[in-house]
């Protein structure tokens, strides 16, 4: 089988986490980056780095235009809104919070899926490649234990994406392939997370996770603070913070 | 009720007929147009002067970078690709032609929720409208008849669509607003879209429907010959043609 994959890497700790799990199974890892403008570009520089450090074809797009439609968000607007800084971990689980974005992940699933569908197109109708010895995953490091606010990191979503994409696409429809979509960290604590990170040997000091664009963490934004935890539950030192 | 749609609107005789329908619908429409890169430019001025003449809001939007990402197509790889000239109708059906671009729709439709979302939440969160007195609705022209052999114009497509949009977003889990996914084309013939276009007053002699970006309709195209054979088979003229 050739096992074609695509990963979206943020360039924080869970999807490079994913990355380094998806080479050592074997896949042909292309990685895509999307960004909206000046929030999160550690991550882009990190996810670079990242990709260089584990030798993948890494495309980074700029995607700016989703703020102007998925405009009603603390992420996409943050002029409108306010990222709370010191929300605790029981209170985000309960409500869906203003850093939601739109569609976020049904847009980011799609644009990988585009990118992968489009190789596997070449794979098989450009390079004469068999239909029945191909395998095409989307890997996206969606999590619901920690973030389980948020609508579009619950497995029965990514259920119905894969649905959704057998049926829109060539490969699905004509060449019988399912989009294989795998969410490998989804029932996963982030203090789990934390130590696959390093169990796996994934280049974690390199990862990026605050949601502000500071010199070093703030430590106290939402993905700070539940990044702090899971080290700290997990017994490990974050190798991405300098040593105290 | 307050009914908000958003519609996907191309400049082409079809969105530009189910445009016109959806305002005298009673809906509060908003339009947008995307493109990627020089195919179909055409379209998109069609598409601001019919916007204009309805009276929609329109956003139209570049999203060129989708090319490198669906790159392959005859759409978004023109040089790779040549689109067929000529080809039959029966043809067209049988296979997935070389002009479907990987998930497209899927993509478009994405975009339009993602705005549409924006505009709901906005409403509820933004101004204390009600959830329970919001209508939610997406407007795409998609059509199974002429179009059959591309899979994201098939209705169980668009009710996987329907699924996906609403365990992914926050009006749809939090407000339990489903996303009302449109496509009123879908099981009409181009000749009955041509009946109806003309028969509701749309700005039918507007539109634009050629692949190709010449001065004038180039007529041998998919597009362009599904076009004639609809309006010959309602037995009306084009209005969009010189008369002749």
């Amino acid at each position: 089988m050739k096992k074609i994959g695509v990963i979206l890497l943020s360039g924080g700790l869970d999807s490079t986490t994913v990355a380094a799990q998806a080479i050592q199974g074997g896949y042909e890892l292309i990685a895509i980056t999307l960004h909206y403008g000046q929030t999160h570009s550690k991550e882009i520089d990190a996810a670079s780095v990242i990709a260089e450090k584990l030798g993948l074809i890494h495309k980074i797009i700029d995607v700016s235009f989703f703020k102007e439609l998925a405009w009603y968000s603390a992420l996409t607007s943050p002029d409108r809104f306010q990222v709370p800084p010191d929300r605790d971990v029981d209170e985000m689980a309960a409500t869906i919070p203003v850093t939601y974005v739109p569609l976020r992940n049904t847009f980011f699933m799609t644009m990988a899926a585009a990118y992968l569908e489009s190789e596997i197109l070449h794979h098989i109708e450009g390079e004469g490649g068999s239909p029945n010895e191909v395998e095409a995953s989307l890997f996206i490091a969606a999590n619901a234990v920690d973030y389980s606010g948020y609508p579009d990191c619950r497995p029965e979503f990514y259920d119905s994406v894969r649905e959704t994409l057998k049926l829109g696409s060539k490969i699905g429809t004509q060449y019988d392939i399912p989009f294989d979509v795998q969410t490998p960290l989804i029932a996963l604590s982030k203090a789990e997370i934390a130590q696959l990170s390093i169990d796996i040997g994934a280049p974690t000091e390199l990862t990026w996770s605050c949601y502000l664009g500071g010199e070093t963490p703030c430590g106290t934004c939402d993905s700070c603070v539940l990044r702090a935890n899971g080290f700290a539950e997990a017994g490990l030192e974050d190798p991405a913070l300098p040593s105290q």
